[in-house]
């Protein structure tokens, strides 16, 4: 009997009358993708092999020829000696074909019990896991390098804005833990995607489990999944874990847009309030003075391609009936690519945050321009009684004398600012300064400078 | 001193020069979406206000006050007597121009230390936690009408579809399981969603904290949120928690659009796997004899809508500098109709599941149609030591030789089914059954009806 | 015989066995949303009843019956004393069952010849092609600003920036220009989609065409169409038209975007370029001295509404089969909104353009910051006969002593310039300043101030 | 003086005092994708070499030296020997290096009044043309095949479907044209998408325009460019174009997916209508007798892709201020993938209609299921007198009966169907055929057969 993967066309060839085009071949082949898969592929054809082994539905000489086998195979990719075949279609068929060339007839019993849908399914909830926990881990760094700027600059004054008007000063530390803050959901969401990725589909076979009396129990703690899923046809057909990896890049990469965003704003001329190190930047081909802040921007582009990707998942699975479809193999390449721009974009940024070079004096001008302190004047005013909305309205009219003189609040005289209201007393300058005002915000969340160094401390003690 | 409130055109009038044209006015203001948040924004008050008095920025008087003000205003909302004003722009300035008018300077006490950006964070993460309680719950009820008629069809066969080609039978009560899973998953989702949803903003007043001695613990126990936001920048500019909900609605519409597409499927005459009630049902204004599958077609729909909403928050917050922007104000229609399609969309499938009727009949031909049991065989004969891979081939000839008979792979002679494989035996008749096919894969996960019964008591005795 | 409309959920009673829940009633009617088309769903049924009677399906008296009947329902519409019943499902049934009640049988021929599916069609097609005009005619309004404003500023020094670094002065004028380019093809789209619109469904009937003796090239010239739609399965389910719609208004949602983004930062205190009229701003709640740019960042948040309708349209037709299915209800809402957040962002930015006031000298000592004028000393050296790419690393040497000095180029002796190459003379200093950089791009597209009152002019000449 | 090309790391390093580091690089670098531009790139030179010499900015020699370089670049190129290097970033790069090494420094002078912002826009409207013409010559194919295959089954009956139950027969060659009316909508809007492509954006420079006399209407005159974009700041930063293609794209894909859905449905076993020819399907790893429609599930999962690629730009051009931004290298992967994605799976379809094996006898069977005929008796009922709305509701009564007697509405003798309405006489037996039907259906856009013919043949005559 002909060996079925001596071409590939004709592996049903028994069933079919003529062989698929070198188009369709092409158009529905997967391998030049799948192939990053390889490695997985073999640790789940070998906890698939150990079991069974133990049922007792393969003897333990194959699987002993299967393991040796697949270490040939593996070296082989490793050293970039594997040849892949379009004409194999996938990396399975690749690996598959490779193995029995290698092994014979063990080779051929690899696949009892189990289907290319529920084969696929786990190889790539495999490599997605290792995806999840490489993340997790830059997120992490990404977090220690923004906690630890933020002590630096723990008292370091910002101007803190809403709608980019000057609204209350901050500090520059507090600024970035609000980062620090985004960055930690966003490791605890793929901790929880993870929860529902790690989960076995091996043993649902094509849709509705297999004849032989497999121990998928056993698959699962080899491959240390915590579960097994329950329903072979949700097994095949589930792209959940895809999806819901995808949500939680999309919500990384809209944070990264955000910074990137501020720092592109912070490193323009007119606010200057940062440098970029040289490395994260360059030059134009026509301007010869240009210094272009070119990561942040290209990061803050790739935020659409991952949402592009979410969509595209999404679209992929509504309205398809069980279980498995051709659709499916579409899952592929955006998660792939959604999985590769968070890791290098995090590990860019992680290198990013130490190469920021802080122009303090900018930042605290850049406060004093905008009647940061007009809340504590409030504030001030409803402590000695004036109900909140008086106080502000009294406010009010204060800032617009200044603005018409071309002033600040603290360069009025005492009897200026009496005239707004007339319980304002001599404490009001030390009240009107940056330091103060940021001081007086001491609670949890709050810009306080100790509360700064508090909350820095408290993320960078997670990752020693 | 001139109420702000008189005019909320003028509530910042002592800084602007011109009032807002009307077009602005409506185009800006949110009071006809957000005004549902009412019962949110009061209960927010009043554990503000209790806080408040509790530190000593307000008295205990304020607070009675308060308190007896926001009742008032709690009946007026309820039986529709409260007057809502667009000039006062959004829910807050209108409940508290109300609580003004009827306690007097109490009232303007009210917003002290907090801001309108944490306000609303606020009332949005109550209102939104609790719409997330209902939709487990409502997920919960849907699991279980799931389970409850996969245990009456837990041993109906239909045929498993792969490709929409026939695969191998399953059980009616196992493909239902399968959408269990699914919505296990998405209950599953939705806690996991919960916690990071229900973290107090309040106290992060506009952007930096507040410079009142604020409790914030205090006001999370009160309104039974896990804990504070750590970071007042985030706490008004994060939505995070939006995005989030929004991925895990639009996960529950593609599971919903998938059992949706197989329902509108199965009542294709052609089909005619089951009918569905008639009240889920409409007819044409045209075609007298039409029966519509209203219902789920426009619930497959709908998952276009939600993510719609999705997309849109996801491009809301691409590259937002920080801290609050009015662009964030865009946050919450399509927040709000991705709760209410999910609320209203689960709430009509726990009542369609009930309308399913399920013509067994056709499953079982349907099954018939395509060669289901020819895995089998090839399992038979791996069993008898065949390679898997030439079972295939084997089995493969065979299709083709009933194919071209018209025949099904049991009607076969046992002498022409040896032609395939000599080690053919007598015994593969029971094999080639329908019902011997589906006992077989009899393991977790398996399609097998004792498994079957197995997993919808499992699920069925989580909400009992 | 029991009049149908007296209960819509009996509408087709006969068929049925039990009636539409509640909440399946509120779940698929549409009247609250489409009742906005009553107009147009008039002046459809006025062709359609011409031409009933014109090929002689319906006679004379019965068209002049319908004819009065619409003209007062017409005016209950207006004077907003029609009924709308949930009940009925839709704006035809409402209007229809109306129709019957004011003229009897008459008004039951009416549907002759056509069917919801049609009608619909019909209507949307009709209230969408109003739509485009309107945005079109917004569209010229908008750009005659932008000129208008450029005109006056064809000469006003601005730096322009890539990268957000100042990379080669331009004029505002020209700036603004650049708009008034992307609203100019925004019009020329919308004015291709007016192609795809502007053709009549109406003769579909159900699906398949109708037994009457109907001229759809009557209907089609009573209506204005530009033609009939040549196939009665794709005209009923055709839904192109609103997803082109929807593309067209996500581009100009991104050019408003962009416009805004920059609206803000121009507003920002650091940059200061420009100051919004007041009644475009809204204050804060909490901070006095407030000012902020509500309109522009609410508008560009509204990007992301107009994306995710578009989004929304094409999940909802993916995949869908042939011909009419109840999932093209949802494709109203988005659509209806797309609509309305063009018209208003569009009509609210015409106001706006007026309401810009710019600080020139803020424009003008910002083009000074960055070395804005490299490009022309590089420029220069090429016409003296350096090549081009050895000019652009002798100018980038000079910019570098430059920063070193804290000086820009033109504050260089003609001695050190000429350090960084030889063939610099005396007549470079007319090169480096900004009106002699921008005077010398003297080219179709260039930033020239005669160039851009020459566009600015054209546009204008477009509109008038 | 160094060569810039040496080390692209340090093309500006005058002005750069460290390298980019290797991952940044790799980051930010465009070269393995963009090299796909490479014959564009050396077009859109020759013509801008062509206009510098007839203005005067180089020599005649310099221009035949380009002329001599490029050709042999494209030499390099297409025999695939050209050394694509990451160090010089991008395709632009690439080329220019190679030139000055093959003709020095008139090679340097090639970049004499242009940057590569307006180059890479100009490469890419290039190619996106050619893309265009090609989508549309394929677009045009398929509408041709569906023709010819219409022309074949114009009187072939289907059940017409609404909500997936049986309405009113149609024929197979009505059902197919409506595919024809789509792919024609999308050649229209191609045709449409390619007067704004078609724009020259060369003679931008880097945003500012040139200061050399350059002729920008020569350029596009050579290089077949509709006209000149007319805004600098515009013609750099326009991404328009790309949108609007995918947008195209999208509505292609939703199209394919439609038609993909159908086919899918209509392979199923239950369905039958037709085969797919083998070369268009798969079969299983694990079950023997199964045939796959692999090519139309892709298609219909691919349209996620492009869908996906529109929200990517769509996101990416949100709020990005002019000029040009690096972000906007983001703007070509996903609309390369977008154009080979239509491109293969138009190419696919063109061959795949031809592999369309009809079961006529299927859909006969399949359109006497459903009393497809009951519009037509209600129909006959109108034109006897009786208003529409009441013929509806007796053919409903009629429908009922017949259901319960499981017997078609033109199985019932006279005197029985004379019960649900007195006026039905001997000739209703003639319209309650399915070719009667259809017959009567003739109008334009009607079903009749010879409707179908003639449209067939309209479309037919278009591509001869």
């Amino acid at each position: 009997m002909q060996n079925q993967f001596d071409n590939k066309a004709q592996a049903w060839s028994a069933r079919f009358s003529e062989p698929v085009s070198d188009l369709v071949k092409r158009y529905t082949a997967s391998v030049d993708f799948d192939k990053r898969l390889a490695l997985f592929d073999i640790q789940g054809s070998l906890a698939h092999a150990d079991m069974l082994a133990a049922v007792g539905v393969i003897t333990q000489e194959d699987k002993t020829a299967i393991e040796r086998g697949m270490a040939r195979i593996l070296e082989e990719i490793e050293l970039d000696r594997f040849e892949w075949s379009l004409d194999l279609e996938d990396v399975h068929l690749n690996i598959e074909k490779r193995l029995v060339e290698l092994i014979g007839d063990a080779g051929k019993r690899l696949h009892t019990g189990r289907s290319r849908n529920d084969q696929v399914a786990t190889d790539i909830r495999l490599w997605l896991r290792s995806e999840i926990d490489i993340a997790i881990q830059l997120l992490g760094q990404l977090r220690a390098k923004l906690a630890t700027l933020a002590l630096t600059h723990a008292a370091t004054i910002l101007p803190g804005f809403t709608h980019l008007q000057v609204a209350q000063p901050v500090t520059f530390g507090h600024h970035l833990l609000a980062y620090a803050e985004m960055f930690g959901r966003d490791a605890e969401r793929l901790a929880d995607t993870r929860k529902r990725v790690n989960r076995l589909p091996l043993g649902a076979a094509a849709l509705a489990g297999t004849t032989y009396p497999i121990d998928r129990e056993r698959v699962a703690k080899t491959l240390e999944f915590d579960g097994v899923a329950r329903n072979s046809l949700d097994a095949v057909s589930d792209r959940d874990f895809a999806i819901e990896f995808c949500s939680a890049a999309a919500l990384i990469m809209v944070h990264i847009s955000r910074f990137s965003e501020e720092l592109v704003l912070w490193m323009s001329p007119r606010v200057g309030f940062i440098d970029l190190a040289d490395r994260f930047c360059t030059g134009s081909s026509i301007m010869p003075q240009k210094k272009n802040p070119d990561v942040p921007e290209l990061a803050r582009g790739k935020t659409g391609r991952v949402n592009g990707h979410l969509m595209a998942l999404l679209t992929l699975m509504k309205g398809q009936p069980l279980a498995y479809n051709k659709d499916n193999q579409e899952d592929k390449e955006g998660l792939f690519d959604s999985a590769d721009t968070i890791r290098d974009t995090l590990t860019i940024f992680v290198d990013l945050v130490d190469g920021i070079r802080v122009n303090a004096e900018a930042m605290r001008s850049a406060a004093l321009q905008g009647f940061a302190t007009a809340t504590d004047l409030a504030d001030y005013l409803v402590k000695k009684g004036v109900p909140f909305r008086d106080a502000h309205e009294a406010v009010a009219h204060a800032v617009r004398t200044c603005e018409a003189k071309g002033c600040d609040l603290s360069d009025l005289p005492l009897n200026e600012l009496q005239q707004f209201h007339a319980s304002i007393g001599d404490d009001i300058y030390q009240v009107l300064t940056l330091e103060g005002s940021i001081a007086a915000r001491n609670h949890i969340g709050g810009t306080a400078p100790e509360r700064v160094m508090e909350e820095a401390r408290r993320i960078l003690a997670q990752y020693q």
